[in-house]
């Protein structure tokens, strides 16, 4: 074959749904020299991996630990370790993610009831009391904060919803953790995903699970094994665990990355870091409703670390979103699902999540919408720093 | 919690069964800026990536690409793809990977029936052809060189044993990809899958795989989905293809790694490559005979870049490896199964795989071994360099 270059990919700003800008010490860690799975030296790395978790989880969960694939494999993990055929389960659908829950379950040979909401809103616990009413199920699961649409489901009363129907409660927080309080054991959430590559600033590949000790019980009490041998935590516990049981090869340089990603947390603080979110994206609404854009998820359900954005009429998606990478090596996201070709997602994560990129994106955005024909309403920088005070 | 120190990993040495020492360039590759998965930068080295995968395994196979997780979700991939419940599977169990395929094929509700082989011994067709005698297959399956024990099974005559049960035919090529020949389209073989962390010398987390035609229509034909969404093949292959159709977000920088990784073996060129790996295992060899050491693997089935060592009377398994960790920062494999606490796994793999390591090793071995009071017959590094000529 021809002589293959070097890559060299290019410097992007990344305010899209994820992977976000990863920060200079992370990609050191990541390229610190690769040693055993077993070496003493990653040992220690697991065990303090594992304890910073729990803190960014607020849980004390013994079996705490990241998977050894992304993101979409700890949503896996949840449903193929605590079903088996024939169960029932009720799964929330406010977006695509919700949709790719139920998929799995029903793969899992599991019987699905959905609850439906509007894409862009979201869910609450009576919802889910009335869908399931008057029947049991296995567990309940349902998305904290939908990369699809940028909706925060509050967590509080899903426990209850779940009690009444003898449910697990299982949660994705894949766009979340580390850019808004989870608090796991304060909501009862039994399993629970994340991915690293959103608010922890860790580029994709591990996907951080927690799951409660009745959560552990079913497992270990299962009448048939789980079917992935890959994703079973009855395993995989007991090489994260005192046991060091080999399963398989750790990613040991991304587990490196999710540590230092971590310890950058625990330095900045979560109530900190959760500000930081907050205010940024508090400033980017403001930029971007000053311009004249509709944000479709109602004030008290938006997500800080994604915010839908609709497209004005007259404005080409794909056109836009390739003018913002030529000009600024800037990427935003596209519309997922029902939002395909009528709405942006703008990231702001991690240590993406910065006044900077915030001024810049709005200002990259009015100059290409211009080019398009599209006037700002008003002057989306200004706004911005209004709100940020 | 305590505040956790950044990790400062040591510098090993690392000729266990893998991971295999990282190349300087490729863990740079690894901490190159991160972009998101469907950047036009990033479809580009994907592409790079498949066209290199397909040269090393030897194949023409449109599905050629690398899962998003380590090498047993490789192995998950054959089997959850291949196989509904029911399927009769004829597995080769030579060592712990074929009883993990074996495993692996049951979790699928596969009728598993094993071709069992004593450990350290290479499997042969006529096996396979007197163990299914009678009855159709759907599949086959054999690990190609056995992690666990550096036995080497040839390809040759596997796709005719397999052609008469109408099975399709699965191979382990864990350790011997880029190590030792594959030739996949030459040996009729199906289905594939690998680790990046052997003799590609790249860091763990992924594993490349490839489909021949014959083996997706199987896919494409299914009665039920695929068990596990994240490794459905019929998905993954519309993010890797034309399609380039968001599965789940991939994992960014170890595809970085992955695609300098590969580079590497264009440019030392794959015979170049399979003759440095078998020099440096005969001298490696030809030492730990000459300091009196027994290598259970008969000559001509050893597995160039994993030898297997039995540990001499006298000699204490934990305390050596410990030594060789704590005075020369050299890690070498325990063993594992039936070879647990009897024998040692030295691997010469990829960028660890070099004169320099070979002599380190044997000396460094001596050494340790004199401490426990073992004496060596004759002087290993004399008869790894006659070896090298």
């Amino acid at each position: 074959m021809d002589s293959v270059q070097p890559l060299s990919p290019p410097s992007r700003v990344l305010m899209g749904p994820g992977p976000s800008d990863v920060a200079p010490s992370v990609l050191r860690a990541l390229a610190a020299p690769t040693v055993g799975h077993l070496d003493p030296a990653f040992l220690k790395v697991m065990d303090e991996v594992r304890a910073m978790l729990r803190v960014v989880f607020g849980t004390e969960n013994e079996i705490t630990l990241p998977m050894s694939a992304t993101g979409s494999a700890g949503m896996e993990t949840c449903f193929v370790n605590l079903l088996e055929p024939g169960d029932a389960v009720l799964v929330g659908i406010n977006g695509v993610f919700g949709g790719r829950m139920a998929e799995v379950a029903r793969r899992c040979g599991a019987e699905v009831v959905t609850v439906e909401q509007e894409w862009g809103r979201a869910l609450s616990p009576e919802q889910f009391r009335e869908a399931g009413a008057g029947r049991p199920f296995k567990l309940m699961a349902l998305v904290h904060a939908e990369t699809s649409t940028g909706a925060l489901t509050d967590l509080a009363g899903f426990r209850e919803a779940a009690d009444e129907h003898g449910a697990l409660l299982v949660v994705d927080a894949v766009t979340s953790f580390a850019g808004r309080p989870i608090e796991v054991d304060r909501h009862g959430v039994d399993a629970i995903y994340t991915g690293t590559q959103k608010c922890l600033s860790c580029p994709p590949g591990l996907s951080p699970v927690s799951f409660s000790e009745r959560a552990m019980k079913v497992v270990r009490e299962r009448e048939r094994p789980v079917q992935s041998w890959y994703l079973d935590l009855s395993l995989i516990g007991q090489y994260w665990g005192k046991e060091r049981a080999y399963h398989h090869t750790a990613p040991v340089n991304m587990v490196y990355a999710l540590h230092e990603s971590l310890r950058l947390v625990m330095e900045e603080g979560l109530e900190a870091r959760f500000a930081r979110h907050a205010k940024n994206a508090a400033a980017l609404r403001a930029g971007l409703e000053a311009m004249g854009l509709e944000l479709p998820v109602p004030a008290e359900e938006r997500l800080d670390p994604l915010t839908l954005v609709r497209i004005p009429e007259g404005v080409e998606d794909g056109a836009t979103r390739k003018a913002l990478l030529a000009r600024y090596g800037l990427e935003i996201g596209g519309g997922l699902g029902a939002f395909k070709g009528q709405a942006w997602r703008i990231g702001l994560m991690g240590a993406a999540c910065t006044e900077r990129n915030v001024v810049l994106c709005l200002s990259a955005l009015k100059d290409v919408l211009a080019s398009q024909g599209f006037e700002a309403k008003a002057d989306p920088v200004a706004a911005a720093r209004a709100a940020l005070g």
